[in-house]
């Protein structure tokens, strides 16, 4: 290999690193350590009899277009049946306004590439996905953060960011909001919230991203409505995924947005891998098709409230006082607060040697703040191992000392 | 929507031009049209029973792991199982030397995303392949065609060309060969070409991109050891996948490198896709584990040979003196050259009007060049259609007047 290798690298590839979450998620993989960190759903949660039965019927009866090459904009069954999902939920789409993606990775790499120029600022939660800050992050994006506090992004403090890059003659892009039980924190955004925040965009002509991959797992309280349907300009991007709420090893996913972006989604879809496997597509537009999603996630979801409340409940019995958590209403995730003071990569070590693991909130946070919070994930571990987990966690931060 | 949306859109996304093939796709589907155009695999050559069984087996088996997110690199199983037959080629590499991809297209968005900032000079054959060349130019790619004789490219052409850009001071970052039956021309490098290319390229500190999606399709002749093997300084990047020898439908690829490339390939793919969906990827592995894609491979190799001798014979029959064809010793196409003063784009439409279509050749030269050559495909066509269709060929381009 020649000598000088790195001069051959381009500077996009300079700028990605390997995912923190990733990395630690292998110290975490340790015997016997109960792990909080990871984010897979539950695989009992996978319907594996109802999809023998419709894979078979697929290789059946349409193995010729299910093993064939499909079309950039995903399996015409499949986008029906989820425009149809949509419009039940209220949102006035049609199929020009769907293309399916490689799972929710792919829309937010798909972001970066169809929005970002380097040096381009976006609009983040002050803390979001990490996923999507490292897609962003490949395009040279130059992410700004704005704190939330129990209903989401801070309105006020939005626009006084917006105001201010406005008065230097700066265009923020997009701003990137998950409102339903986010990742990390847990936290959803309520209608007036979600109205606020896009009376803001409009204002200040920043398009709206909505990642919503968990909107379907709610346990309790009421369900908001989407960012799509309230934003009567349409001015907002909205991504879906199958794994929460169906299976992660399908890989798909979907955007939701004016037909002129997701035209602009197709093209580049072409140019990055064609097309989305046409046999899972197929597979999970017969399995939409035959009802079995609706009735399967009824299951998902009453597991998931079981596996929360249980954790609430040891929480409040193992964690020590001055220790604070969200409560999230769904999805498969919650934050913590440890006391200002404390560090939580700090504590990672303790817990570690502790037999337990988490994230450290500060990953989601684009500036490295957050150094007191961790998330923590509800849906993988079994009954017994959330009880012993967070028993250890409760451990671990009384044995941290400053 | 807001009025300005242009001014949204990145550099690279206004880059991104739909692809000419499936734009002219769309005309050839018009009913009654024979059409040579396309580049899918016969459908009969779907190992449908096969899969059938292996995908009960592994829902039955290990569903909880296929349905599941996988890892990064790809599903361990199918990478040994691809390490294993390239070894037995003679290729000396481990699972440190694969990354399994969304199929080939996303292996070569990841040389554009890789290696070439913006204006980077790349070499290409000429002819060579249109979704390779709109991966790279996505990432503002320059690329340099280098003429092909019947034996590929032209190594004193090659040679002269990074002479002139070493004189001044431009590196190349690699080069992009498909030296098997290649796309479009048909064409297969021999040995000893493959040799004088590669000391050229270490000349001139080049890598080597060796795209070979249909090196195991080999109707006649003798298989030439790949340009991996004969690189002895271990600068050559392999690209595979299975979308001509098993199904399309699974979107699996790979690359096959050193472990330094490996390991930025890795990296951009987390961010891009996470991983390729791990169902498809545990039931090719346990397919290729039970010995069924070799067996399997045998059947397409005589399908397609016979389409191809099919087809050598129409063409002497039907097609006008002057026409020239290059006779692939095997893929799935071979290249048509008119006499120098006609136009492949104005026999297209006379070729329409015939109910028969092919692919302009001027689309695989990345100046615009090759306006008297046509691709055609041989795959796909039932044995009527092909007759047939030749002979509409042959009609249409006796219609042509200049």
């Amino acid at each position: 290999m020649y000598s000088n290798l790195d001069n051959y690298f381009s500077d996009m590839s300079k700028r990605a690193k390997k995912s923190a979450i990733r990395e630690l998620l292998k110290l975490t993989k340790e015997p016997g350590i109960i792990s909080f960190a990871g984010g897979l759903p539950a695989p009992e949660t996978f319907p594996v009899e109802e999809l023998r039965e419709v894979t078979e019927e697929v290789l059946k009866n349409e193995a010729a277009f299910a093993l064939q090459y499909g079309t950039t904009e995903g399996d015409d069954l499949l986008r029906e049946q989820l425009v149809k999902r949509y419009q039940e939920m209220g949102l006035k789409i049609t199929k020009e306004n769907l293309v399916i993606t490689t799972a929710s990775q792919q829309s937010l790499d798909f972001l970066g590439r169809v929005f970002i120029n380097k040096g381009d600022k976006v609009i983040v939660e002050f803390p979001s996905y990490l996923g999507a800050l490292q897609a962003f992050n490949a395009f040279g994006a130059n992410p700004i953060g704005i704190p939330s506090d129990e209903h989401g992004m801070d309105p006020k403090l939005l626009e006084a960011k917006l105001a201010e890059l406005a008065a230097n003659g700066e265009q923020v892009k997009f701003m990137y909001i998950i409102p339903d039980f986010q990742n990390p924190s847990g936290v959803t955004m309520p209608e007036f919230r979600r109205k606020e925040i896009i009376e803001i965009a409009h204002k200040y002509h920043v398009l709206i991203v909505e990642d919503s991959p968990y909107r379907e797992l709610r346990f309790e309280g009421e369900a908001q409505p989407t960012i799509y349907q309230l934003d009567k300009e349409g001015t907002t991007i909205t991504l879906g995924t199958f794994s929460k709420i169906f299976v992660p090893g399908f890989r798909i996913g979907w955007v939701i947005a004016d037909p002129k972006i997701i035209d602009k989604f197709v093209t580049t879809k072409q140019s990055v891998d064609l097309c989305t496997p046409p046999f899972v597509q197929r597979i999970a537009g017969r399995y939409m098709e035959k009802g079995l999603f609706s009735t399967k996630l009824g299951d998902i979801i009453r597991l998931y409230k079981h596996k929360k409340d249980l954790m609430m409940d040891c929480f409040e019995k193992y964690l020590p006082e001055g220790v604070k958590w969200t409560n999230p209403e769904g999805g498969l995730f919650l934050f913590v607060y440890l006391p200002e003071h404390m560090d939580a990569e700090k504590l990672f070590k303790i817990a570690i040697a502790n037999k337990v693991a988490f994230v450290l909130g500060t990953v989601f946070y684009c500036d490295g703040s957050g150094k007191n919070t961790l998330r923590i994930n509800f849906s993988y571990c079994s009954d017994e191992q959330i009880v012993e987990g967070v028993k250890r966690l409760g451990q671990a931060i009384r044995e941290y000392k400053d």
